[in-house]
């Protein structure tokens, strides 16, 4: 079990989902916004899985970094066309990520 | 999309995990753990899903709710048999969620 004593805030954005229709050009936007995400300004990881419910969540440096994320052009229309196609329901949290710890 | 303008911070809990071994005692752990949680003072919720990672989340009203969860007698338990057993890593991250919004 480590514990940094010089942990540095960020943040995390949960996106929790329910898909109604889950196609291959959705896989693609997936891939290709994945992809897209790494090469922003403040981005520090992702990570996700799906069963019933879809969890993703993305880690930032900043809140600053979030919102040009968020209002980037291309991820704009991955959102407009994940609320016309793809999503039954979802839910996005913003987070600042307090304190942390891990095993293994 | 929806977005509330009286909206009251609250707590998350992130627990990302890769297993080594996932048998009918964890299945059973977890679903005692999930159910127990709930009983829980300053409980609001759990989201959980896996496929090469798992990532379950689970929302407190405060910090100190957590930290009583935390060191819940048999939680312990089940927090070193996991150690033990089950998990080959997991990180936890503790969050303050600043802001939500959804759709759907």
């Amino acid at each position: 079990m480590t514990s940094s004593i010089d942990f540095k805030p960020y943040y995390a954005v949960i996106f929790t989902s329910i898909m109604k229709n889950h196609d291959d050009e959705y896989g693609q936007m997936a891939i290709q916004m994945t992809q897209l995400a790494k090469t922003q300004p403040g981005y520090l990881g992702f990570e996700t899985a799906r069963n019933e419910i879809g969890i993703s969540i993305s880690y930032w440096e900043t809140m600053d970094a979030i919102h040009n994320w968020k209002q980037h052009a291309t991820h704009l229309l991955a959102q407009q066309l994940g609320q016309e196609k793809w999503y039954q329901y979802y839910k996005v949290r913003i987070c600042k990520v307090e304190r942390e710890y891990e095993f293994g």
